[in-house]
């Protein structure tokens, strides 16, 4: 094996796949990354064996072959070579490389022993905005329940209904859903687990590429974009039918400015019952105000009130605040609008104008 | 007690102080700030028994009075607050703080149970601007032991010598000295915890001001800028003689740019065997290179070159290379001097054209 290309193509494709490998200790290989020098070109893969990553890195195949090194080595080690051309090498069992000042050699172990994700068949495509579906990710990617006993929903559900894609993830105590429009319709509904879907979000961070495409059979999923193909299994379960606990309708609105709102709750939480993290919100439509007080303390007491359009009959509800400032932070508009029936019935949380994302939080009932 | 004052003013005022409370679980009342009212305005004060910060805010005292209250939750809801005047009240165990939409109480204790650190006259003053005093500062402090059993090194040594200010710090592995120039003479040499400089450093970042006066006696120093005042003790004891391990001449020197130099060690360094981090850095006077290569490796090998211009013998030394990353970030110069003399002897750090900074390491002998 022995390929040349330039330290920026190789750094990227590197900062792509080397994130998930190097967390298993049981099995080392997985802390390595596979290159692949063939006639596609120069191809780094990992796997954490529920995930699989691959990159296209761009460069010349002078000897083809494949062979595997640590992969956060390698990767470290590249990104503090200068921008020039690296010429890549198999010699025994070391992987040697050599630019103009410097010249290295990194022990590593054979491809056989390397576990390969199988390849999925590109079946069932949907096609989707980047950008859109980055925003839409992290809208829901929040509420996800993070336990991993709870796998169906240590996960974000992927509901395709024909010309939309509807996120949801809830963690029992807050429930975020996102509704994507699709240009071609598919009919079908995935559990993806957060894991993948944290590991694809810090990826496409990094991406410039304007389409994501996505590929699903009953077992796996596979997104797709700017020579990346990011594989993973889906969970075999059913997602919780969580339309039932949204409220059809709702006894109080608030509309506020986020920017007020956010300070006003975080000063008040600093006097809270840490661990119960309650705070009491008050929707006073005669005054016009929101009024934040802490619901239990015994450090001290404050009561911060934010300026409101408030329609509908006066509430009052406790939140655990940082279910709160977790959905304000993602909402993506200046105002929030604030839904409410009573102080043990969930509160809804809309950006103003954008009915397509809905963050939904439990009461603490007193 | 009541005093009117912005809220600008009273955030920056706790951010100098806060830093040094809330770390004694065995005293709690050190956890808070004492608010001290009075003609002269309203003082912030803080102590954790070894460093006392006082700073004054400007103010209006409306009623003269004092009290403490925990200083971190206080700075944290200042923090919060929008930018317009707040009113501080006391009433009876707890400090009411309003502002135009928020009204809070904080439970405290009485100023009568806070341990003040005794103020000391104002005698034997220098005069530095600041920011050539926090630039030595920095140069010096990376060096100090950070074994808190070693107290004469867990310190800087602070040496008056009329005209000039010598600052030194060692671990025994490495020495910093930094010269700096007084318009006042004083003669005198003092060790100043590495505590306190670390707590000044983190404050006269905050500074705009241009001028630190120090005044000192055999038992405390006082650092005075801007209306802020930070009294500490000072070490009892002798500090090394350290001008005999600094070798009076070099066998071989060499030049090169730091931002090459720096990557090229970084990258080698991925290869040394952790908690040993050697190194080996060889100056090839015909080649003018410095050449760095892995000095023990079990993951791999790697060996730079970085171009230089090198006088006198070749040369080939071991060292650890955080001490030379360490000493290379603060040389604050866009090229280093690096001079030895053997493999048993340390080398020395210089910025070009400023001999008033030296970095000493010691090598590994292998």
């Amino acid at each position: 094996m022995k390929i040349v290309c330039t330290q920026e193509n190789l750094n990227k494709g590197l900062s792509l796949v080397s994130n998930i490998a190097n967390k298993s200790s049981n099995l080392p290989i997985l802390n390595n990354v596979l290159l692949k020098a063939d006639k596609e070109g120069l191809t780094l893969i990992t796997t954490d064996l529920e995930i699989g990553i691959k990159a296209l890195v761009r460069s010349k195949i002078e000897e083809q072959g494949e062979f595997t090194v640590d992969a956060k080595l390698l990767h470290n080690f590249v990104s503090f070579l200068p921008k020039e051309n690296i010429e890549l090498n198999l010699q025994e069992d070391s992987l040697e490389i050599k630019s103009s000042n410097q010249e290295t050699s990194i022990k590593g172990l054979v491809a056989e022993d390397f576990p390969l994700i199988p390849d999925m068949e590109k079946t069932n495509m949907v096609e989707l905005p980047v950008q859109e579906f980055k925003k839409g990710l992290h809208q829901v990617i929040l509420a996800a329940s993070l336990d991993t006993s709870r796998i169906e929903i240590n996960a974000v559900n992927f509901d395709f209904q024909n010309n939309n894609l509807v996120l949801a993830a809830t963690d029992s105590y807050r429930l975020a859903e996102k509704k994507l429009k699709l240009a071609n319709g598919q009919k079908t509904s995935l559990i993806i687990p957060l894991k993948t879907l944290q590991e694809l979000s810090r990826i496409l961070n990094e991406q410039a590429e304007k389409k994501l495409k996505i590929y699903f059979n009953d077992n796996q999923i596979l997104f797709e974009f700017d020579g990346v193909e990011l594989t993973s299994r889906v969970i075999d379960g059913k997602y919780p039918d969580y339309n039932q606990i949204i409220p059809a309708q709702f006894k109080t609105e608030a509309k506020c400015e986020i920017n007020k709102l956010v300070p006003a709750i975080k000063s008040v939480a600093l006097f809270c019952k840490q661990g119960i993290n309650d705070i009491r919100l008050s929707l006073d439509s005669k005054k016009q105000k929101i009024v934040i007080a802490t619901a239990s303390s015994h450090t001290g007491t404050s009561v911060a009130k934010v300026d409101a359009k408030i329609s509908g009959e006066d509430n009052d509800i406790v939140f655990n605040y940082r279910y709160l400032l977790d959905g304000l932070a993602q909402l993506g508009s200046s105002e929030v609008n604030i839904k409410m029936n009573n102080n043990a019935s969930p509160g809804l949380l809309q950006p103003v104008n954008d009915d397509k994302y809905i963050y939904l939080v439990m009461p603490i009932r007193q």
